[in-house]
């Protein structure tokens, strides 16, 4: 369909009941539109900014309600690794393996990652420049796996900001597909109270703008409740408004295929 | 028309031949494709990096050429002042002034134009947040003026680069119609050699994203001899090209247009 | 004494007595330490952020108020100058004309300065790289003037927030002397109030890096009553601190003198 | 003797005679100098550009070399860590557990040094406030650790740049210890050649300013050849300027000890 593609789903896998229910409806939302669709969740969030922080229902537990989601609804399943051995455990359970930013500069991780033959993740360190992650897709390269795929979820602008580089994607279309993370890369960090903030009213504007620049899919977390969400609840799109957004990401696709 | 408007020329004016040959060719495109149109060309270029940078033909006579461009073909004129008694001196001569973006917090200066009823295009600088250029249009609204006008031209990322904040669109919209300047935003300031540099093989993409993110207007440099323009020749569209993106843009907007 | 050099003094001109009062005891203070000393205040406030920001008690006024404090307690004086013709006022008055960060790249206005034989003090634009401020220098030689100083008031990083990139201390060494200016470096500019916020908290700190990194001279603003100053008030010395500092910073000093 | 601390070696095991040369030359220095050492040094490189670039001579030959390194000359060591399996191993080998900065943000890998009992060296990110470091201090102290260590290492200034933050010292030093590390902190990171660059001639400013300010501690990689180093040789001291460099930095720390 030529149309772009979404990794799309909850922050983390809180329980069976809230990842099927999100997914039920992103499904039916994406399968109507026909856009190719990656069930998103993550088993563990191992990078919290505080102790306390939310971290996981325990690890099996939720990669195996990844595994159901993608059984029951027919769609691949994305999630994110922090050690060497999560690559093989998270392998079993979902296609496509994700290397957090902070961590895409791990060789030893993006290889056990390569290695397992998934489709690799690869998020743009908030620290690094476009050109840089063609280093990183070579390491996905040099284990024999072509599969790699790159996602912005924006810079570092101060300590209290991020701002998307636009310029960045058809720099990274050069190295593989690019995503664009349109709700982390909205995040704002380092605030005072230990909990990174968010600008969800700008979703629409920065998602809209990735499609007009070029990007092959779109990331964005969504939950049916943002405010009680365990975590990232500051910057999620609520599943409400996913359709119509779609509707108008489509529109501005479809205008851009014919240049 | 509901189209977005444009604010293009060459950045400055080297000579009557060069300024009429670039506002024929973007009058007659501008006028085929009915998109409001404004011609800009700088009188001065008083901020150069070095003093053996051009600076101009002369004040009275570029303005008289910018004069002569707008009686000729009917298209108002835009042009930047950088002294208060500038202000007095181009409004004579032109439709906008405008204020570059580092003496954009220079509070007299910006009364200075307000006070000529001139409708005033405030670049924001780029050291400034896109919620701070609200202070700079209440100056000017202060003065009784309504005609202002905010033109983002990117913020300092690092020494050698700049960023657009496309969250800064909408935000800025709240206080006044939003041009993006995508020429100037893809400029490498601080370069070794002490002339600035830049990205022109980005300047499509930048737009695309700045129109997808509902900018009233789109400002650019463009000149039929980049490579031999006198100033900014780094990062303008040939005016070759003008055609094309402004065809693309359009066809984005008229997507928008219906959201 | 191979000691560093101050200029000190308030953000504006508010009134004689003010000035007369801070004067005298910086005075006292920098005699008894044997620093050379350099009386600083702005004449006119020309780039506030809001149009109802205090902007001066008026030129002559003001301008008088800096030769009435040279003649009591000889010593020179600096003030900033914003348009061209500022150049030849301001130098009737005073010993050192400043030109402020926003301003270093408008060659005019260097120039002018530059052409008065006046020292020209250069304030690093917080959007240049050290290495940039070499043109701005340049600037002043061809004049014929080779009294060029260049002062450091931090970096934008981020919106909110500024930082000293001590790296450009002895790069800017090669090109003229250099001075810190301590209390402008600690500013937070864009904040939503309109109103600049600062962290004066923090002025020993960065005084006494600067001191150890090899600055020739200090630039700091002081008032006996910073809240209730009419602009940077966020940021200033506390009068009755100065001394202290200085006498720590003397200390440190005289011990790299001994490098 | 109220000296600051000193953690320092190469970048990289390379082999067991050059850590013993480095050690035997860095030892006889502090002896001398009274200034408490520690002996640095990685057992392995987990986090290149590269897939290509030196990552360690094995793991356990090179922590084995540490241990040699400590019982010779009877100096604590210091490692930095990668997985949480990391932890138990390198703990049996040295005194001192180092997060790197990628890292200090994975829960899991802070808690799981902290309860070797370890000392834990907590860089701080390079996209983290110095105020956000109080909350992975607050990690180790939750696991009933209470010695652990902040290092700053700098801050990512645009994609090519880093920046000291001298404000963070006095900040970070209310949640613990604050070491500068004056190497890495120098680094130029997102080069086109995939291999980090620096600026060594900028060590001793940094390093003052450093001390200057007030903070506990040094890190710097220091080698006999960096030239040849196996990383990070774009930014190591040369061992035949550590002690010059030490007196100098001595005489500094003894002037503000009296304040």
């Amino acid at each position: 369909s030529n149309n772009f593609f979404l990794l799309a789903g909850p922050c983390a896998i809180e329980g069976e009941e809230m990842a099927m229910r999100i997914a039920e409806k992103a499904v039916a939302i994406t399968d109507k539109l026909q856009i190719p669709y990656v069930f998103k969740g993550s088993f563990k969030k191992a990078n919290r900014s505080r102790i306390d922080s939310f971290t996981g229902i325990g690890d099996e537990k939720a990669l195996k309600i990844l595994r159901k989601v993608s059984e029951t609804f027919n769609v691949p399943t994305v999630t994110d690794i922090h050690e060497i051995s999560d690559a093989e455990m998270a392998a079993e359970y979902v296609d496509v393996l994700q290397i957090p930013a902070f961590l895409v500069r791990q060789t030893d991780l993006v290889v056990a990652a390569a290695n397992t033959g998934k489709t690799i993740n690869l998020k743009k360190g908030q620290f690094m420049s476009p050109e840089s992650m063609q280093h990183a897709v070579q390491k996905v390269l040099d284990c024999g796996n072509e599969q790699a795929v790159i996602t912005d979820r924006g810079t570092m602008f101060g300590y209290q900001d991020m701002i998307v580089d636009f310029r960045g994607i058809p720099t990274m279309k050069q190295y593989a597909p690019v995503v664009l993370d349109v709700t982390h890369s909205l995040q704002q960090p380092n605030q005072s109270s230990g909990v990174t903030g968010g600008r969800p009213e700008m979703i629409g504007t920065i998602a809209k703008a990735g499609i007009a620049a070029g990007v092959n899919g779109l990331f964005m977390e969504t939950h049916f409740d943002p405010a009680n969400a365990k975590s990232d609840g500051a910057n999620m799109l609520h599943l409400d408004l996913l359709e119509n957004l779609l509707n108008q990401l489509i529109a501005i696709r479809q205008t851009i295929n014919n240049f």
